[in-house]
């Protein structure tokens, strides 16, 4: 067990943009709710899943809905809470601990200011390794774990239960919902055993996104490249480096979409890229070839300090580097890349192990 | 309390497709529905809501849906089921009694299914007195009852229960988990306490509707105008009769909207009228006056046979009658006229009562 105090949010919340892949929300909005409920109820009780019972139960807790909507809707902890107690009363079962559902940006961090709040300790791992932006992307729906019964509440007092047959359904539906509580909710989803959790949870994910952050502190601190740096505690590739030229975004109340060009710099120059979002960076291309596609990580970081740039926070002028890191295995599967990979997403490419890629060029 | 026989149900379905005013689903389907019930599980007890204790609970079943979508995907009984027992547990009391939501097409009839088949009463009643397109819409929603806890499932299996803090807002979520679950859906809503039924509750309305569909099977046994007895028995007018001239029709797969013009015959020659509906007949107007409008009752029926027509059904060529029948006085208060009068649906038109307006001709 770790205590996680106000100050360790700093090196988190970087970190969790980091395998935010561009995605999850904006990060620095969580880190600010995870501090504050530290400082006010104490710190986080980080814990390995082995340190529960095979029967007890985790409840993974979440926001939904699009990134630019929490931009101007914050995330508050109250309708949190409700969503957890809500499916609480549904299962009958009090949570012994909750989760991420993903180690990427606001999602990463929404669950400190729960378990700081409720007391409960937070199990250090995940569901993705990584974000994604669906509720069915996770390594639990390949383990024939179900996202319901999971609870949905707005910051205006709204809640939903829902129990459903497959979890694109809980997709579909939470996707709706989400747009009618007026671009983001709460959500208590993805209850699971602490058997089930071992089955398919990405195990120390916290951990790891923690020690990418400091590893950004550090090459600060000790004036080394930070780009490399990452690279390094990752074990990824850097990909490109270039400015940001355009960025061509739509934010359908749903998911935010787009395209970001990038004009090579250094080694690069000459080069151009493009990154496609949908939330999460889904592929990173130049003119002839694809270099990295989902389900790895497509990492956008400042050229000069190293820290991650979220797709909304791309904008014309920014010197950046794109980094490529291997997913987990367990999303390398046929099983896995039809639910996660470049063709669910409508790109018309076959995946390809970015460290494949990288070798082959 | 009167048994109602699987026989009964025939003048019951007609009767609630005259104060379905056009909407809430094709009526047959609910009757063959209710009829399978009743042969396989027996009578349906309909019974005075006074024969019940101020605290019993009562559940209004319904489908919601637009009603061209419930002529593919069927009305069943399983979904009806599964959505009043997930309500009976989320409020941990069980129903004493179900109710129609409304005297209107299918919903008039579907709650008879689900009586026989549990044993339930009905209580002889619902909650507007006739049909509306939205949840909201109810005598309920003036007496301060909400629409929520309430429980919706769909023929797939997937469930949901929702706590709104208004019934505009369920009204909201429950359109968006309707279209997702393909159009239509069950609902057990608006659980109420006999002593809050007895405020907001039209009583006695389910008789009224098989007193019409009676009026109408007695008119044609005795050779009477069947649109005759048939104002007679709703204390209604007969407004226009004419020839359907054209219809005009779309769904969004929320709502059935459309507008059907009629060309006037016998004492209406060379008139035109257009009836405009949403689900529900909602204006009936000439080109110089309007006749009637929400919430007093539109009824079109055919001219020979006085059978009711839904704006589903209304198509080029049936020679019909247009009846204006007067809204129960709970409907024409201040209150009750910003939430379903003329100008909620969009219409710039002050509400006057269809017997004044006959008067002023």
């Amino acid at each position: 067990m770790t205590l996680i105090e106000a100050t360790d949010m700093e090196a988190i919340a970087i970190g969790g943009a980091v395998y935010g892949t561009g995605g999850g929300g904006d990060p620095y909005l969580g880190k600010l709710l995870a501090q504050r409920a530290i400082r006010e109820h104490g710190p986080v009780r980080l814990i390995d899943i082995d340190e529960l019972d095979d029967d007890d139960l985790i409840v993974p807790v979440a926001m939904a809905g699009a990134p630019a909507v929490m931009l101007e809707k914050l995330p508050e902890i109250g309708p949190m809470m409700a969503a957890l107690r809500s499916l609480e009363a549904l299962l009958g079962k009090k949570a012994k601990a909750v989760m991420s559902i993903e180690v990427g940006g606001l999602n990463s961090t929404i669950p400190f200011s729960i378990a700081s709040a409720t007391g409960l300790p937070l199990v250090d791992g995940d569901t993705m390794g990584r974000a994604f932006p669906e509720i069915q992307m996770t390594l639990c729906t390949l383990q024939g774990i179900a996202a319901s019964p999971l609870a949905l509440a707005d910051e205006k007092g709204n809640a939903l239960t829902m129990n459903t047959i497959s979890n694109a359904f809980t997709e579909r539906f939470v996707r709706s919902i989400t747009m009618d509580m007026g671009g983001s909710c709460c959500m208590a989803i993805y209850p699971m055993t602490v058997a089930q959790a071992r089955k398919a949870m990405v195990r120390g994910s916290i951990t790891m996104t923690q020690r990418a952050g400091q590893a950004l502190f550090d090459a600060r601190a000790r004036h080394l490249d930070p780009v490399a740096e990452l690279v390094r505690v990752t074990e990824g590739f850097c990909l490109f480096k270039g400015k940001l030229a355009d960025v061509q975004r739509t934010t359908d109340g749903r998911f935010g979409r787009g395209v970001a060009q990038l004009q090579g710099l250094d080694d690069y120059a000459g080069q151009r890229l493009q990154l496609l979002f949908q939330n999460e960076f889904l592929m990173a291309r130049t003119l002839d070839a694809v270099l990295c596609t989902t389900p790895d990580l497509i990492v956008l970081v400042d050229l000069e300090t190293g820290e991650p740039i979220t797709a909304e926070q791309a904008r014309f002028g920014l010197r950046a580097a794109v980094l490529g890191l291997p997913c987990v295995p367990a999303w390398r599967t046929p099983e896995a890349i039809a639910l996660v990979g470049p063709r669910y997403f409508g790109y018309d490419h076959d995946y390809k192990p970015v460290e494949q890629t990288v070798m082959d060029r």
